[in-house]
């Protein structure tokens, strides 16, 4: 194994409390009542099916920025908020702004020492290039969906980051903290390694508290998939 | 101006005096006698034009590891030099193992503060990613002919560049030490900032000694260039 490529959102940043947080950083300064739990959570709700309506042809090509755009706006909406331009597009960058799971900076740092260390996630590159500046991600290479024009579960991610990387998919490892995700690399010859975010969804989270699969690797966090790599363990 | 790609070849790492050493140190192990420095010059003779056949289309699509090792074993062939496969890949991947000018770690790591900071190269990913950890050089992102499936001079590598980045070309400038390259950016739209490499092509080069266009900025090298953007120089 060469290269371990991460799911970014839910695997190394917690996207959830950060846009929270951001929120209520905006009700404080605007004086708005603004429902940021709420929000958070159905803003990342339309997240899968507006992907799918792209990977479905339904709509042309679309980077993620813009998607999530169109789901706020169509969000503002249904709650009455009213926001304008400028702010619709701060709240926008909100996901340019997250922050990292408290071992992901060190586990990657860790890794990277002994393999290619990147991304493979659905958000674009200038989205990503802001997270890993804010979060301090010390990627080697960001693999991002709009490189291939497709999103994950579609094989021409994993497979083009496979290429792009001039690896065969068995040196390469998907890390996520999402049991599909794993589903679908291991599937076109990825390894696998799954870790837990048992918060990822707030406190109720019910789906992907464990592997759910033959996953080659289940470790803790990051850190400890690190750790576990140089002793030799396996699952 | 919010993004710096820069070529590799020449303009960050010393090609040259790199794959010089490399020769001297397999013809020490081997006891064969290599010209190390005509193998050098004379494999770096056959880049353009390999390059130029797969922008002709007279070759499909190439990544430069292979040009490379096609210009490789013609080479050996007409120097009459007897190497085996697992040595013709060793030597192929001296490409892999290239020196970063004195200046070129110190002047990204300053840049990388400020501006997102990226290799725009007709070198493939994997390539890149050797050398930038053979090198030391902290890009945030590495942009790679094969992203595009097109060899600078072609508008795709420059605008694709600017495309993922989420940037239009007027914010987004090219460094490099040949003026063809900076030419075909700033007709593109791009900023443009030229550095002289003088010893690139050995100690009798003749091209690029000096900008031959109207840069936006000229510096002696990337940690001037570092240094001038910073206290609001221009050319």
């Amino acid at each position: 194994m060469k290269a371990i490529v991460f799911d970014v959102f839910g695997t190394v940043v917690d996207w959830r409390s950060s846009l929270i947080a951001q929120f209520a950083e905006l009700a404080r300064e605007t004086g708005q009542a603004i429902p940021g739990e709420t929000l958070a959570d159905e803003w990342r709700g339309h997240y899968a099916p507006s992907m799918d309506r792209v990977r479905r042809g339904e709509q042309p090509w679309t980077v993620l920025d813009d998607l999530h755009r169109q789901s706020l706006d169509r969000l503002l909406e249904e709650h009455g908020l009213d926001f304008d331009e400028a702010q619709r597009q701060r709240i926008n960058r909100f996901w340019h702004r997250l922050e990292p799971w408290p071992d992901s900076v060190a586990g990657l740092t860790a890794l990277r020492r002994h393999y290619t260390v990147g991304s493979l996630t659905n958000g674009n590159l200038s989205l990503m290039l802001d997270v890993a500046r804010h979060a301090g991600l010390p990627w080697n290479v960001l693999f991002c969906a709009d490189l291939f024009r497709h999103y994950k579960p579609d094989r021409e991610v994993y497979l083009g980051a496979c290429d792009l990387l001039g690896l065969p998919p068995e040196d390469v490892m998907l890390c996520a903290a999402h049991n599909s995700d794993l589903s679908a690399a291991q599937a076109l010859g990825l390894k696998t390694v799954f870790i837990p975010r048992p918060h990822e969804y707030g406190p109720r989270q019910t789906r992907d508290l464990q592997a759910e699969g033959d996953w080659d690797y289940v470790a803790k966090d990051i850190l400890d998939l690190a750790i576990r790599l140089r002793s030799g363990d396996s699952a």
